[in-house]
């Protein structure tokens, strides 16, 4: 397993790179082995019709940061993709910010498995909106990529 | 319940609103009571790293398809909003366009049910790449937007 | 709300009721608002061919806990019915005893979440074996029973 | 693949070890390679306190079909292990007899997913009272028993 340090700057890579993820602004707030915490920032093209952030963003977010907690315990050269994603819907995403929480509760040999909570804060202030369980299974990286996770 | 005619006006209309839904370039491609079809077409902000329609994206098409399909099936004035979703992904999305076809199996009184297929497409050739259940809650419509559809 | 040892009585009542859950040997460990605990013992009748508690049998026991943990945070007269649950089996259920903790994160007017984490222990060692998310609606107790809970 | 009668024996012999799906009285209606349908009977042991089926029930017999399909589609000596489930509850199981007819959507070299429905009978007329999603992974079949299917 990778430094924190190390970590970190795999996940940024993988965020960082032309796609959905960095369109949206997905940023790393924090990855540590298992644990990483992402965010992203209002914009008009990410609300529903009555401003809150639409469902899809929410669940785009909820899945990145899954595979991110769950890449980063995995041996290195192995990665996890999405396979079934559940999530619930508790409150309306109305804040500034969106920061989804994901926590890796396997990650084996097959196939991982990571809780995400979603909060939205607006003003300092946090209201968890939606709760995720996310099944992922293990891959070898391509070689020619080695990029952690491409979920 | 109203014409087909005015179905598909309503669900055009809902869909068309600014907002993340319209930003991604969903489109209407059917919609009957109980019944809909949408579509949105490849983009590279839409994409994961590896070319793929990115998870996220297709949930959302997934999400605002099953929200229209249990609103087309309620009496007038009464609209559905998402709950909890869970979708599992079959298949890389790797054609030109996304599309998702919502079939309501319930539309009750405060609850709604619908499962997704959605395909993408490549020269007409046509793959399922995830299929999903929606749960949704059924509510009044704010009178004053009188919007089919706000999840 | 009731007080929490009313809590745990109406719990308990509900539980032993005839039916599934009784025979299965279902036993209220803990309820307090919002908060539920529930066990049973191993049985062959309970088990998979190789010796395993059977995934319906912690289905069932996540279930009926999550029920308890959303029907004891809503206010008297009101219960939860699942309307969906989701769960993933995270190892197998190898131990003597199954026990279940659920806990509300909503209990609405109209529905409810619960989260629920179900452990397998063996000799005093307790390994979490499976997480699993319930979606309710929150309905009146029929007034006739005035049972909190009969999902 | 195994031939469709040795399909519906090895099914059968699955189905009838001793353990819970043997005890709730599982029989198999019908088995082709990627195709289940799975019935048992009501028993005040398999209810809920107002008389329908328990959603433990339910999502047992749902689980062991989802199994049978998967595997039945797979090589000989592999079979499939529930890794997640998703059901939505659509109807009270009032009827005698609860059907689930399962259908595998993949079975791949490590995963596989059957959706099923899930329907109580009575005098005849049949209802749909759930839908499920499951999610599978696939795994060598232990040299000594050669099940197919131990989920």
């Amino acid at each position: 397993m990778s430094e924190p340090k190390d970590v970190r700057r795999l996940v940024e890579a993988v965020t960082g790179r032309p796609g959905y993820t960095s369109a949206v602004g997905t940023r790393v707030v924090a990855a540590t082995p298992g644990c990483v915490e992402m965010a992203l920032d209002r914009r008009p093209d990410l609300l529903q019709a009555n401003g809150f952030f639409h469902g899809g963003v929410i669940t785009g977010l909820a899945d990145h940061a899954a595979g991110a907690a769950v890449t980063t315990a995995l041996p290195e050269g192995r990665f996890a993709v999405t396979v079934s994603l559940q999530i619930n819907f508790l409150a309306p995403a109305t804040g500034e910010t969106l920061i989804a929480r994901a926590r890796a509760l396997q990650a084996g040999r097959t196939f991982g498995v990571a809780q995400v909570d979603v909060s939205s804060t607006a003003q300092g202030a946090e209201q968890v909106c939606a709760v995720a369980t996310v099944t992922l299974r293990v891959v070898d990286l391509p070689a020619a990529t080695r990029d952690p996770h491409t979920a």
